[in-house]
């Protein structure tokens, strides 16, 4: 048997993970408007051999722009765009649930897959911010639990369209003339509570049989859907016990909806600053949270929390919170527990989320950077990296350049893709279809 | 002042606009479902100077699956993806009104446009199908005065949400840490009969400014809306008298809306069958009729009427039809009309719209082509055209190889790029910020 080996996705995130990134000296501070810093991005993730690329998405603007670059080129239309300048790298989108309907959704992603030959996939959000429901003809965002029944039913419904054509459905036979058997194109049907869906999609099945499915909530109905529909999530940690915590747990829900415990890959989020020597890297990290802004970082906290902290002394502990509105928010808790359990300041609080938002920050060498990866993937806290860049392209450099051939050496990592889709990168196994039992051909 | 010049734009469809093109011995029958196909067709446009790529769309499988080809990569996302490989030429994209949400919406094009460096354009559909309706949980699809009620408001929103940021909203001062002014950034606050939206959208103003605004219904609510928004018109004649009656028509709807009338550009679709003789191309004109499906052509031509010929028989003239149910569908009158004046019978009629659903085809040579182009052009019935070639890629190649330089031979046709974005190929003004009076600013 081969080795068991390292997943490492790049997130993509403007001009880097640090809040401050796009005033670092060495940064373009407008690169996140244009492609060709993504272009770069992708290039660079592509010669490294990782698996994929990820952007994150929300539906309405920060209420904090004028203070941070806030980059948001819609997700799907900038991850086609990349398809075409790679050939391996598989291309993560986030979409919501919430605001989409599953045809269109279902549809766009099946064409990225197409377009990229088999490399997309979809991390599946709810949506729960107040802005987002406000740009959707919504006065508020829906409940909790009413945003992940929808999602649910929108995965079931998804699920159905991409099965709606068979492998085989597309004949193209020009002596006879029959382009498609129809006997192999299925509507599916579909009516529930959210959606009522005729199908079939107007579009092959995907190459991947579906997009590679992803998902990042920790909440306790986020790690139900996960370990019923996802195959990778995205998890942020400050410590490896945290971690180790999460995977057993979600590990352990798997076999209920009768999944092994490799049909899921955990991937925690990592910002390291990387240097030659631990001065340097220290001299990078303080470097720019001398240029991260208090005021900002409140303002930042404020929202993870859903409590404004504006009017409190920055060198305060953090004060008591009301329960939220939403109090299964599984960022917030993580941050409290963090700042009780380190005694933290709310501007030591600030300081800790600046880098990379309540993910795990490093600083070290290139060589202590690989040993903790290794450390977190050898004992049950990790699958994988999402890898968190403080800057692009510099931090993406720095990992690609010095850490990868580290874990190349230790046999953790590949030296060459050996697949072509994103499944194949994953090790996950492509989908058969799951068809309505009460579906008709189209032909009947 | 310089010669006024033709605009002209390739409109991709799969493996052509001939219904038959997929089985065309030259062409590779399943070319419509690889990248590789439509990024031959974008350069190949892009070295003929083209202004545009357009891609028409629908959210439904056609019914006729089985005997024809039928591409559906979802516009936008298609789109992106020559963006990378292209430079000059525009990029529009199809997108429904009635099935999307004009924050989405609005935020995808912004995202195209500045991923292409100014060069995307919006086909504004309102989805008159009935597939479509079921694919969008509804039991049937909106009258058509209520499909166009919603697609001006879901514009007006779409045009507010682009001017929410003023275009010199990002700073970007890595001095000061401002990296956008906020008195420059509004939310918009809409509310109307089918939209609420807070705004502002989560991307900066268009390169644009708004991407370019195209239309292609030629009913009477189809042209006002049209003389009101659109600034490029697709319009499908079977003769050059029908355009010259439609140019004039729309032309003169323009001042009621206080637009010039060289505020919106006419492009009438033309399939041109193109051989060095005209024996020559008369063959491929034949040939490819020859491979066309004649219970194809039935069903399809009672799709466009909305009314069941399959049990007419093939060389009786075209029946009495009853009122359609949504008898303001302007393509099914043109059908009838040329039906009726030319006495055709359902075979003849079939075979008359096989080359290009309706649009104009022409058989001849290079120069034949041109000279035709040039009458339309030169007598009031266009300011260009959608080029619409049998096959993909041969048919293109026929078009751009040799009737393009004969154009550019008589100063008709740019022979290099003057401009950077679609609207300065098109000679259109980039729009002026139109903010809702009653706007605050986001600080406020």
């Amino acid at each position: 048997m081969t080795q068991r080996q390292l997943h490492l996705n790049a997130f993509i995130h403007g001009t880097g993970h640090h809040e401050a990134s796009w005033r670092h000296k060495d940064v373009d501070p407008r690169a996140e408007l244009s492609l060709e810093h993504y272009l770069k991005i992708a290039t660079t993730a592509e010669r490294g051999k990782l698996d994929s690329l990820f952007l994150a998405d929300g539906l309405a603007i920060s209420s904090n722009i004028q203070f941070n670059a806030y980059s948001s080129f819609e997700p799907l239309t900038l991850l086609s765009a990349l398809a075409t300048a790679t050939e391996r790298i598989g291309l993560i989108a986030t979409a919501s649930t919430s605001y989409n309907q599953p045809y269109s959704l279902a549809r766009a992603l099946a064409s990225v897959d197409r377009i990229s030959k088999g490399r997309a996939g979809w991390n599946i959000v709810t949506s729960a911010g107040q802005g987002e429901a406000k740009n959707f003809n919504l006065a508020d965002r829906p409940a909790h639990a009413a945003r992940y029944e929808r999602a649910h039913e929108f995965l079931e419904t998804a699920k159905e369209l991409w099965d709606s054509w068979d492998d085989d459905a597309v004949v193209a036979n020009q002596e006879t003339g029959r382009y498609s058997d129809p006997d192999k194109i299925h509507p599916i049907d579909h009516e529930g509570k959210h959606f009522q869906v005729r199908g079939p999609l107007n579009l092959p099945r995907p190459l991947q049989g579906h997009p590679l499915l992803v998902q990042a909530g920790s909440s306790e109905a986020g790690k139900e859907f996960a370990a019923r529909h996802a195959e990778a999530v995205f998890t942020a940690h400050l410590s490896v016990e945290s971690a180790r915590e999460f995977y057993a747990d979600l590990k352990g829900r798997l076999g209920a909806f009768g999944r092994s415990s490799d049909a899921l890959l955990i991937l925690p989020g990592i910002s390291a600053y990387i240097g030659d020597s631990q001065e340097e890297a220290q001299e990078k990290y303080d470097y720019l949270n001398s240029l991260a802004n208090p005021e900002y970082g409140v303002q930042q906290l404020s929202q993870q929390l859903d409590f404004d902290l504006s009017a409190y002394p920055l060198d305060a502990q953090l004060p008591e919170l009301p329960e939220g509105t939403d109090g299964t928010q599984s960022r917030k808790k993580l941050i409290v527990d963090v700042a009780r359990k380190e005694s933290l300041t709310i501007r030591e609080l600030t300081r800790k989320l600046a880098g990379a938002r309540g993910h795990f920050t490093f600083i070290g060498t290139p060589a202590q950077v690989a040993d903790e990866i290794e450390l977190w993937f050898t004992t049950g806290a990790a699958d994988g990296f999402n890898i968190m860049p403080p800057t692009f392209p510099g931090g993406l450099d720095d990992f690609i350049d010095k850490v990868v051939p580290l874990l190349q050496e230790r046999g953790l990592f590949r030296t060459e893709y050996t697949g072509h889709t994103l499944r194949e990168h994953y090790g996950l196994a492509r989908p058969e279809p799951i068809l309505p039992a009460a579906t008709l051909a189209l032909s009947a």
